[in-house]
């Protein structure tokens, strides 16, 4: 299978790894518009600053920033390659122009810096024809052994469920270090609680999992932990309690 | 060292098995004023309901509710040995009628199912006299390589800290689930986001960890993302945008 990969970011970049280390897929191009971010690819790839230049292919991989999914789209002419973009947020049809489409969603959150095992990683795909969703599978069955057929609409819901698992979840930590720094307390004693945290829910269902002073409606306890707070804190910490008192059926 | 328990309920449990299996402390007895809270550790060491019938040791770890942390010490008359409570939320005077007495806090959230691995657990200590305070370390040694000496008011801070770390950022996590049950998306999809999330941490502080619609400032993702939650939901997601935005020195 030979792939066009358009963009230089992150996920490009992963999905450039991935890909050149599998056996069935051949980075065939990298495109950006901007030359400078096709240094790191150009002694591995062709590389090209021209959509003119693009070369024939089976998948255009566009992984660039969501409000720049169609404007790539629209100045691509395939002849017969599936045009695909990589986001969470973008629903498919921003690329019906197309004859062969789809999505190819990794569900993760990527960092230049980290190594990511994408055997682990959920691919999100969608396509106008079950042909090629075929197609699709195939090509993210090369790189990982999650490769899941969901719909525009479910791909966006699952992108605000991962806000509140990835990016909330850090700011409960972020929060948790901040008021440990503030009192001299090293970070590093709660690494355990929180590892903890993740391995339980491996095994039983977060709901199930939930413990803590809103849990039980401790009133003592959660007046008591306010005075420790600054305001911002402690309206996070009010309304999250009342969000799980009133999700396990109590009442402040 | 000679340890008599106090209490039977999951701390207990813990402790009692990580302590016969060390070389350096002897569980001597294990009290509680409830029979048939004893049975698990009936074949394996003198047990007692009767605060009278306690016998001679260096140490008498009180792991009982919060709130029975007071009526338990009143009762006990030890010789020489070291009276200590394990709880994150009470202070250490609460025990102070003893001539030896000081706090001997696990950081860990413990259920009786799951198996923890006291090594990398922190024990948070504190005492009357340095004596005892050494004294203690070097209990807590035998089953942990973290033992950290802070006072009452610090480990009620990091009993604040870790309601963050643990409840809350489990919560997020219960949240997603609910979001994505409502959806028909299985959960599962998320689970390699959230070891990413807490993997993430281990190399660089959550506060740099931060990203997401929020930490971006980017508001029409944020909206969009209102449309898919009930009312409860919709709030957690303000309030905890808002107090990243904040954080990050931005404004909605």
């Amino acid at each position: 299978m030979k792939v066009v990969l358009l963009g230089a970011g992150n996920l490009a970049y992963h999905l450039f790894r991935v890909f050149e280390a599998s056996v069935g897929v051949e980075i065939v191009q990298v495109f950006n518009h901007r030359q400078e971010k096709l240094t790191d690819f150009a002694d591995k790839v062709a590389t090209t600053t021209l959509i003119a230049e693009i070369k024939e292919a089976d998948f255009y991989l566009i992984s660039v920033k969501d409000d720049a999914i169609a404007e790539v789209s629209s100045r691509l002419r395939p002849k017969n390659g599936i045009v695909l973009h990589t986001s969470g947020a973008i629903e498919i049809n921003v690329l019906a122009e197309h004859h062969n489409f789809g999505v190819f969603y990794p569900l993760q959150s990527f960092s230049r810096e980290k190594e990511v095992d994408f055997q682990q990683i959920p691919i999100c795909i969608e396509a106008n024809s079950e042909e090629n969703l075929e197609k699709i599978r195939q090509l993210a069955l090369q790189i990982s052994a999650s490769v899941h057929k969901i719909s525009s609409e479910q791909r966006r819901i699952s992108h605000v469920a991962a806000v509140f698992a990835n990016n909330f979840s850090n700011f409960m930590f972020s929060t948790a270090s901040e008021i440990c720094e503030k009192h001299q307390i090293p970070f590093d004693i709660l690494k355990p609680l929180i590892a903890e945290t993740f391995q339980k829910i491996e095994k039983v269902s977060p709901k199930e999992a939930q413990t803590g002073p809103a849990r039980r409606n401790d009133k003592e306890t959660m007046a008591a932990h306010l005075k420790y707070l600054d305001e911002d804190q402690q309206k996070l910490y009010k309304t999250i309690s009342e969000a799980i008192l009133k999700s396990y059926g109590k009442e402040l």
